[in-house]
């Protein structure tokens, strides 16, 4: 099995990546702290296409530090950053986002069932890696996606988490 | 929405985990570099219950560094180190896993198609952060799967790409 070459991944240029179309989704990070996990999401947002990702509250914009783990694609993914869960929301209305959280509530649904299919543009909402979703943003979501968890720990790591959502939308989408 | 307590999540203990069945599937990592990636790959090893994780070559084996990522999943989950590509091979044919590459190769399967209906035991293997799975290991492999990317980057993080490809394989298990 012969390894393909960089050259024959096909991948876009940052600049080609702005002007491609993207996949009708978006990222919210609600106070996330790491810097090096919030580069990880970046390189997985760029890997999957997403139209953009916004930064809410101490959620770090990108940084030189950051790119240890966003590799460069924070060059690629387009950002935002608002300081308020107000301000967040009243953007991702204006564009028409419909937002779930990632968070594990009372009646969440269990992404072994959650379906886009009438869900055309969708806000992923994920939370700080101690407290999790904030619950002002809760109150403006439509409903929480779980991720079924069978082991000791209480949470998956968040660029983790995003990754497999990110995944199982694209999935949906092509399928 | 109300947030679960941690009580309600009806997580296993370590040694409840030992004892209860485990998914069909294990992990190989095949010369990964960083304890912290080591680490987060435990710990959604440990949500999505993998039988056992391989670690191989310069792959690190648990230390309390590697805790800051796997925040103790390297408790729960069940691991060994070999030194080589045979042994490790020769190990993992004794316990009948079918062994799947995560790799961007001629001819690898997307994972938008990948099944695993005849598939009855898996073993993925992930590479080295900048080499990949060695070609000697490729050599063992049934086949390889590669997650479709649509960005700038030429790969994903391994953790991510390990989180992505379990939470596949428990969807399919469960579906």
């Amino acid at each position: 099995m012969r390894k393909l070459r960089m050259s024959e991944l096909n991948r876009l240029s940052a600049n080609e990546y702005k002007e491609a179309e993207k996949h009708p989704f978006a990222l919210v990070l609600d106070n996330v702290r790491s810097t090096l996990n919030v580069g990880s999401v970046f390189r997985s947002a760029d890997a999957f296409r997403c139209e953009e990702i916004i930064l809410v509250g101490v959620t770090p914009a990108p940084t030189k530090e950051m790119n240890k783990t966003a590799l460069g694609a924070t060059e690629a993914v387009a950002w935002l950053h608002f300081d308020t869960v107000e301000e967040t929301t009243q953007y991702l209305r204006k564009k028409n986002y419909e937002l779930w959280a990632l968070e594990q509530v009372e009646g969440s649904e269990k992404l072994l069932e959650w379906s886009i299919s009438k869900k055309s543009r969708v806000a992923f909402v994920l939370g700080n890696e101690v407290s999790g979703v904030s619950n002002q943003f809760l109150d403006h979501c439509t409903g929480c996606i779980e991720i079924p968890q069978y082991g000791t720990k209480h949470s998956l790591n968040v660029s983790v988490s995003s990754g497999i959502v990110m995944w199982e939308f694209i999935k949906q989408l092509k399928g």
